[in-house]
């Protein structure tokens, strides 16, 4: 038997698989390609793979010999119980050294659990997350791998020029340990939720606020997409909305308003929660997409409740666009500041080394949140390596400064129409929130020990006698009820 | 051996336990008493208990031979393990139609679990909520039992007549099946998150805002408590905001503004989110207190992000606190339409009978969220049993459109100012979104479907030959790329 001759093998023909496969031989890689049906395999090397270097293998045996050792081989099959079937097949035919990467959306605790399980047994696993779609599959994707640690050097350059390129930088870096490249692509898809919400609700103020109509606010993002906004999402909006049915009604104007929300952006809401980060905007944008799904509710609602009285604008017009984008803007500043402040909590209780530089250069090209603006968080943190928040950086600190006073006109005039505004209002509402020395948790504390004899500590400046520092102190409010403190029990 | 006499027994003699058996005393029962350290057994006949009927026991043979058949048993115990560790020690001595009791705060998977796995065995299981604190279990808790609903009839009357009384009903009642009333307990707990933020909320906006101090603060809330918001937490907090440390400083000023959240309160918003309700005012009531978490981070923020200018309030301050009062209120009326709507989708998908006008009554006394207020949620439901929707109700209808002029001067003046109000703000958004019959949501479809052919659905009344209801529609809205829809693959 001959040498074998594959770089990488790919296990799932589905779209994404396929033009992964093409974009990686693009790049001068001999990929090898299996699928459970084998059929699909011909079917690919006699149509979108003819006269490329790709190899089809029948079986799991055929592809593990046609692979150069350390054996890389990527699965692009549905996340769950298929992804843990294929590591099961592969196993007993990988070598100490050999690499299963897992390309598929994943939840992390499957990719931790993964890794843990195949480093026992000598082999390397990568859990990558695969951004940008069909399209960034085939030219360019954003790909985040972490995992074995081990594994980085074998598969660094395949991933690293299979990715997107911005400015001769590629949109692959490695993540960090064990579900480090899964959670971050989690997150990843978190902010893309919140970027669309965000991009949703001004749409909603200019559309049933100011009154403007589809094209016109094409128009307006376009000139958004030149400015701080310049990203993939706000240009395929304004593309979306210059999009004509042939009757020449815009397309968006006959989409039934129900979004799916079941993903992973869930799950960032969820980590958010078990993490105790206050990650607002996106759970805000998963909640959006609840309410738009239960329509049917809506609308009998719309006909019982009231809005207030509509009054016309008064204001001035072009002011209150340069507004909005304003608020858009400060908005999803908060947004990733909040996203990467989840990943700075994980990665401190899961002991990750996370390269938060990196992870924007990864997002900055490839992917669906992909923007100037992604540069930027970039920049700052290549300046500031442990940059504690987004708003500490001086150009983001700038940028919020100059962005608030319309960001504040845009919510307190969407609060007087009554355009419901969720992302755009919790973003202001943590900004205000973070930005204060004190919140009034002070009285939330005071009626958990009225309440609960839940105690609480004392404020820094205010120490006393009975009041000392580091103490759990419980104050006997009423002048019923006894001394002693709860310990087990929550009200 | 004589006759047992023991109408039921608990386990667990921490304070909850201890006065939870007092009251049972109280209210005619023969109590059982039994601890893991026996010696709090001896302790407490010969203290607490000293002169009253409760029977002590010394092992789990003698606790279940002192009861009466079927026999009943209440774990009061820390949730988790030690819950199944004393099931696993009890089965073994009881006989087929015995009931245990777990009275803790445990999460409602485990109370399903537990449901079915001792119905397999023959066994009764009753998971409760229990709330009021210790005040509450002395005198008259708030009881949401729910599990075996062949166990009712056995426990009915000593949870009837233990439990809180108002106008002369029992805040308790049977809630529902397997894990219903330990999933009650949760929204329950969520709420009272939600109702303590809303308050903190209030406090921020007259201290912050207003320049109110906390004696004057405590007086608007002891008159609030006269009317719409008449309510345990409402009072407790005009309380707290009298006291006085001995400086004659107010003791709440005192406190350290960092609440705790792991707790209930977490598992709610997790819970809406698995259920997909937008249960917003409770997520943000968590995030609220994630936010104070972080005292240090924001101390630093709050000396390098400044707020808007702060300009004098002009209006008309006794106007301003009105409107506030509303907008409480209306906070208030969305919060608990969120808690009942996720209660009703969880209802649905887990096939639970709720009783929602009886889980309104269980509440209305006995726990930390009872209020004048809950009482009208039960008429409302007591009216129409399968109400779709607080708001869908003649009278919370009527009170949300007297409220929300008040409410959107505050929310736009809070904004104005600078003050967080992430719950009234969230609220609103949800109020404006709710009863809109479209929301932007086809802007997310459109941009969906746009990047990773998820496609959509037509809006009612737009349907075309291209078009077509109940079909998944994808555009090729580019020109590029093919029409394959995305199965797998989220972007």
């Amino acid at each position: 038997m001959s040498q074998p001759t594959g770089d990488i093998g790919l296990i799932g023909l589905a779209v994404m698989g396929q033009n992964l496969i093409l974009n990686m031989n693009d790049k001068g890689f001999t990929v090898v390609a299996y699928n459970r049906t084998t059929s699909k395999v011909d079917y690919f090397l006699e149509n979108e793979a003819k006269g490329t270097k790709v190899q089809g293998a029948h079986s799991i045996e055929e592809l593990v010999s046609k692979l150069k050792t350390p054996r890389k081989i990527i699965l692009l099959v549905k996340a769950g119980s298929a992804v843990d079937a294929f590591i099961d097949q592969l196993t007993p035919h990988l070598e100490k050294g050999d690499i299963i990467i897992d390309g598929g959306n994943s939840h992390y605790p499957d990719s931790i659990r993964r890794t843990k399980e195949l480093e026992a047994k000598g082999l390397l696993f990568v859990g990558s997350g695969v951004s940008g779609g069909e399209e960034g599959a085939r030219y360019g994707p954003s790909l985040m791998p972490g995992g074995s640690p081990a594994a980085w050097p074998h598969i660094k350059e395949i991933f690293q020029k299979t990715a997107a390129q911005v400015n001769g930088e590629p949109c692959c870096d490695w993540v960090g340990e064990t579900g480090a490249g899964h959670y971050v692509k989690m997150v990843h898809n978190g902010i893309e939720y919140g970027d669309m919400q965000l991009i949703a609700e001004a749409y909603d103020v200019l559309k049933r606020g100011l009154g403007v109509s589809e094209s016109e606010i094409a128009d307006i993002f376009n000139k958004w997409n030149t400015g701080v906004l310049d990203s993939f999402l706000i240009e395929i909006t304004a593309n979306i909305l210059k999009f004509k049915d042939d009757d020449g009604e815009p397309m968006v104007s006959k989409i039934l308003d129900k979004a799916g929300q079941k993903g992973t952006g869930k799950w960032t809401a969820v980590a958010a929660l078990d993490a105790g980060m206050p990650v607002t905007l996106i759970g805000e944008a998963v909640f959006a997409r609840c309410l738009s799904a239960i329509k049917e509710e809506r609308v009998r609602a719309s006909k019982i409740i009231a809005g207030p009285q509509k009054e016309p604008f008064k204001g001035d017009k072009q002011q209150f666009i340069d507004d909005l984008e304003q608020a858009l803007y400060a908005s999803k500043i908060i947004s990733y500041a909040q996203g990467f402040m989840l990943m700075r909590e994980t990665a401190k209780e899961l002991n990750w080394n996370l390269n938060y530089a990196g992870i924007a250069r990864m997002w900055r090209g490839g992917c669906i949140i992909k923007s100037v603006f992604l540069g930027d968080i970039t920049s700052a943190y290549t300046k500031t390596s442990d940059l504690e928040s987004l708003l500490f950086d001086d150009f983001f600190n700038k940028a919020i400064q100059t962005a608030q006073p319309g960001w504040r006109r845009v919510v307190a005039q969407g609060v007087i129409w009554g355009i419901p505004m969720p992302a755009f209002t919790t973003a202001l509402s943590f900004f205000d929130g973070y930005r204060s020395e004190i919140v009034p948790a002070n009285v939330l504390q005071a009626q958990r020990d009225y309440f609960g004899a839940h105690t609480f500590r004392v404020l820094p400046g205010k120490e006393n006698a009975k009041l000392q520092p580091g103490q759990d102190i419980h104050i006997n409010w009423t002048g019923r009820g006894g001394n002693v403190s709860a310990s087990t029990y929550i009200a």
